[in-house]
């Protein structure tokens, strides 16, 4: 039985970059499940209005339709029991809703930022219009504006990674030994930007980046292949 | 067998505000093991030199000399398998590595910055020198100018909390349903305020502060009925 991942893609069909899809997209991975990502796009609201909601990632698995990306990995961790574990235990779990929220919190708003401007290159051209207002609304100016002073921020930002080094000097995971869902979360974040953006997040020598060519790398390299700028 | 464990103290010897050797107080409670807490001062190096080194917490179990609050946490959990469990299990042990790393890189320098001013007041005589020169040294200022624009600052730092309040819209500890070292970690930096300075950090509205006050509570309101300023 084939799963079907609403994803967000690019005017490139294979451009999938939204970070909670990525999440959902290696979750999906992580229990071994057969996935039809299909291409979707912001305005397309009305294809995933079955949903109840506006907003990828959604899956529909049989009959059951989920969507947001807790609730997914959530749903697949209660349903397939017998796959790879994607929390690694109960305390684990507990923990992830605190990694989600430094991710949500704290570390995608300082990556949307620097990579703001990128976006209407690789966006769709049905969502281009969309995209510059509804974002340029939330944030009070242009898109290229946000990001434009990225290069001073960029030293704080990598400075603000330490959290993320702290665990990969212990282990090749955030999880541990093994990637959990904790990984794909801070992943996504990254992954995001490099689907969007040829801006260099990462010091080529940062445990950072060795740990996201790990995860690239992973379920024959799903994430590496991805259409991105690196 | 008791263990002592040499615990940061202020000029009231029962003021103790170290964030560490809260973490550590509250692992050891967690285990349920007897504990002599001594007080201990910044320039008493000499008292904990047979550690190799000259910062709290340490503990003494025993032939067993431990420092480092997470070594400690290691080390009880491993030593004391058979008592209540501090990590909830390995996966959450990876991620607590993460927890740690958002407390002592985001947390808990937002924090100091906001009561550094009101440290001398609380420090021991004997520590007050070393205090200042040591702190104004790395901050390139007095320790009042450091948290002289707290109150500018309380709004976006309570904004920043959100990664705290996402598990806790879940469950009453960050740790799931029953308290972990994930707890102790994140309300180590809360009682280093609350013990130190009388700056709300906290609406009472807030649910961290729910949640602040139920650690408080926890063995009897060990953390609770020390000195502080709430």
């Amino acid at each position: 039985m084939t799963i079907t991942l609403y994803d967000l893609a690019g005017a490139d069909p294979d451009r999938r970059f939204s970070p909670y899809c990525w999440r959902a997209r290696l979750a999906l991975a992580h229990k071994r499940l057969d996935v039809d990502a299909v291409p979707w796009r912001f305005t397309e609201k009305e294809r995933i209005a079955f949903s109840g909601q506006g907003l990828v990632p959604v899956i529909v698995d049989d009959s059951a339709i989920v969507h947001d990306s807790w609730k997914i990995a959530l749903y697949l961790e209660e349903t397939y029991p017998d796959r790879p574990s994607l929390f690694g235990g109960k305390g684990a779990m507990a923990l992830l809703r605190f990694v989600q929220g430094c991710t949500d919190g704290i570390l995608q708003p300082a990556i949307g930022r620097m990579l703001m401007g990128d976006l209407p290159a690789v966006i769709d051209d049905r969502d281009r219009a969309y995209f510059r207002e509804s974002r340029e609304k939330r944030f009070g100016m242009t898109l290229e504006a946000v990001s434009a002073d990225r290069d001073k921020r960029l030293p704080d930002f990598r400075k603000s990674l330490q959290p993320i080094r702290i665990p990969l000097a212990d282990a090749p995971y955030l999880g541990g030994p093994s990637p959990t869902y904790a990984d794909y979360i801070v992943f996504g974040a990254f992954q995001w930007a490099r689907c969007t953006s040829p801006f260099r997040l990462l010091a080529e020598d940062d445990p950072v980046l060795a740990w996201r060519k790990r995860i690239e790398a992973l379920f024959g390299g799903l994430a590496g292949r991805a259409p991105a700028f690196d």
